[in-house]
């Protein structure tokens, strides 16, 4: 079993990682930038070590992260999100240095980062992919070929792409005429590569996605789905476990899906692999994610699997302890990404101090935070500084529920997307379990929220003054 | 369905019983002494009302209580546990004043409170009952022809009793003979009424118990049972859900006579039925308590049931959405009670403001607590501040995820239970599952811990320094 672990990572999925290790009996060993200094992954870790003043370039180190992984006894390196968690070269190198990373083998993360190459294979293994190229195109003529065969609308994209850079949808022939050049020149700009590729596009998809888990000795299985069509310019605001837009039969053939393009290209770990689902209901693989990702918990909440756990205990070479048979849907779960935003200011961040902070509590509440009363949140950094977590037994209780937990909270000091994820719960198409990644273009009225005062606390004094007149 | 609720509670309770009506959309009413002005129930309710200037007095004055709810538009009253939650005038005023009070019955709390008779009932039901006197014991002569017929040591108590007083162990004939008068007196004293019965003494026993609900309509369920043998003093410091020292036989066997004696007293609404298991594993039927119980998160946690929820859905008339078999076991879980007290000063209350509190959080980890940054514990009430929730699939990883959520708490300005329930956690006895009544008394070097320091604080400056000496 691993006996140490580094976090190559911050804020809460650093917090994450540590609760886990402690639970194992894991030393965990934080990594801070200067201006991380009092974040709650420094004060919860065993040992936390400075990478210096520069906000952002200590943690994109992959050499100097796996020297201090080395030099502080660590046997494994934990990525958690963003940051280096894709990159195949820190995998590689944790390889070499005889420090186990925590993720699948660094030839599965550079072929599933690699769009064409992770189409192409999962095509193979009979994975319904989106029609498109076989492959990059190899010049513009063979991209109106594709695209005459597929018909129109058809999406350009950078195969090195990502974060929505590199990408342009092209309605007719002319417009991707007119688009090729561009989207070449922006990939070799931002990607160092000139190849793109050709998919069709599918209007306001569902964002349907599996989590995965597989050991080192070819046990694969899926825990359920997750529904993350809730998205804001293709960022997710909150994440549903199961999805309520599915029904049993869909829900076993999307995990089959996911299960069999685990096993395509031999993956181990925890991974994610992601779907769109067209109106239609037909699915089409998008891309596998070989990380741990954001919104884990709410698949934790509906199957109690802990997966921060069982990523350290499958990179330990156990075997997995349960079969797909033993995982069982309870409920329903929300995830709630508290983000320092202000939406009513088009979602600007709103970094500063929180002067006060009160967590949510009661029943079927879970909270994954980095934040306290006191902290300030720097600005060089992902808004996002709190998930809660909403569990019921049914989708109608998690929205009532989550109503309640999210009026539960109190952070003073900056603005976050509180109010705005109360008026998403109480929208009645989202009520009704059926929207697409439409959904918030489709609603700007969500915004039309009365900044958040202490309603009942007004009630509460008015309620005394009346209650004193009446003599009670 | 209730429309608005007044509940006549404060502290954690009452805020855990305005989560419940938030979810179901109905309106809160907190009461609330001076004392009590800044507490979270008061700010959490959708009115609020003070009760004067008086600690106590306002919270145990039923007909004050009950005009409030009738003045406030209330149709229902919810009296948490303790103060007036057993007391069968507040139902029947209740009652005369259409205020639907939810609980069971006058006539019930009455039965159930009067032991003998609830002794005698449950008898002539089947349920085991502990050897003893049929009734209350005439004289002394009486007392002790009953005692020498079940055999020494007997217990002598008060019927009327409670708390721990009126209540003495008996060993011989002697020691009856001398303690008769005194817990007779004491008796009258302190309850009003001279009337005493005789039991078996059972030594050190398990103390199980099992939730139930029971709607209006005939149809009673159980939800599982607590171990509730780690005990102070007779005061519950931590309950666990399910008993980790029953097997399924067992389980079955005290469930089914559970739903026994509360079909034989036509119990409503929640209860909870306590048994005694002694070194044979002999169940005995201790007493009934007629309310919400302090530990029913744990029962919560495993079963996903509400049970507040369903409570004011009995009340309200509804037939239980649920049947026996719909009840299922989710893995593990166990109550801390975070009391404001100092284990080592023979766990004398702590009182005062907390000048910084962090909330627990991460997967399996529930709050329900009346404290915040700021908050002045006032010294009349009760020292239990919170209470820490905490899930897991197993006994094992339920006391891994224990130490990780207790550890991740930070309450400054008042000592509090946290490391002392740390020592219960890892002791080699309570982890084996296996410990009776007797626990706390056998090991009184569980107080001996170190004053809880921030070792990890430590540990970083520490590495800190070794990171800038090794030029990291």
């Amino acid at each position: 079993m691993i006996k140490k672990i580094l976090i190559a990572n911050r804020g809460e999925i650093a917090v994450r990682i540590i609760r886990a290790c402690t639970e194992l009996g894991i030393k965990s060993v934080a990594v801070y930038s200067e201006a991380d200094r009092y974040a709650l992954h420094v004060k919860k870790a065993d040992e936390a070590y400075s990478l210096g003043p520069d906000t952002v370039a200590g943690y994109l180190n992959a050499h100097r992260l796996v020297n201090l992984a080395v030099a502080t006894g660590c046997d494994a390196l934990h990525p958690g999100y963003g940051f280096l968690s894709e990159n195949p070269e820190l995998a590689e190198i944790c390889a070499r240095r005889n420090i186990q990373f925590i993720g699948p083998e660094a030839r599965v993360i550079r072929q599933m980062g690699d769009k064409t190459q992770a189409r192409d294979l999962l095509r193979q293994a009979g994975v319904p992919v989106t029609p498109g190229s076989e492959g990059n195109v190899t010049d513009l003529e063979d991209a109106v070929a594709v695209a005459d065969a597929i018909g129109y609308p058809v999406m350009l994209k950078a195969t090195s792409g990502g974060g929505g850079r590199g990408i342009r949808r092209c309605d007719n022939e002319p417009e991707l005429r007119r688009s090729y050049g561009r989207v070449i020149s922006e990939a070799e700009k931002a990607f160092g590569s000139a190849e793109v590729f050709i998919e069709k596009y599918i209007g306001n998809p569902r964002h349907i996605e599996v989590q995965i888990l597989a050991d080192q000795h070819g046990n694969v299985i899926h825990l359920l789905e997750r529904d993350c069509s809730i998205q804001r310019r293709h960022q997710k605001l909150l994440e549903i476990a199961p999805s309520p837009q599915l029904n049993d039969e869909q829900r076993q053939l999307i995990g089959d899906l996911a299960v069999r393009a685990a096993e395509a290209v031999g993956y181990t770990n925890a991974g994610t692999v992601e779907f769109l689902m067209d109106s239609e209901e037909n699915f089409y693989f998008m891309e596998m994610n070989t990380r741990l990702q954001v919104e884990h918990p709410v698949t934790e909440a509906i199957t109690g699997v802990d997966i921060v756990q069982e990523q350290i205990r499958i990179a330990s070479g156990l075997t997995l302890s349960f079969s797909q048979q033993d995982i069982r849907r309870h409920g329903y779960a929300i995830e709630f990404r508290i983000n320092a935003e202000d939406p009513k200011n088009d979602f600007l961040p709103s970094f500063g101090r929180i002067t006060r902070y009160f967590a949510s509590g009661g029943p079927g509440v879970r909270t994954d935070g980095a934040i306290y009363t006191g902290y300030e949140i720097p600005p060089y950094y992902d808004s996002m500084c709190a998930k809660l977590i909403v569990w019921a037994p049914t989708w109608d209780g998690v929205i009532d529920r989550s109503l309640r937990a999210l009026q539960d909270i109190g952070v003073y000091g900056v603005k976050t997307t509180i109010p705005y994820h109360m008026e998403i719960l109480r929208n009645a198409e989202f009520q009704s379990g059926h929207f697409n990644t439409g959904f918030v273009e489709a609603h700007p009225e969500l915004i039309d929220y009365s900044e958040r005062r202490d309603d009942r606390a007004i009630a509460a004094t008015i309620a005394v003054a009346i209650a004193a007149n009446m003599g009670l």
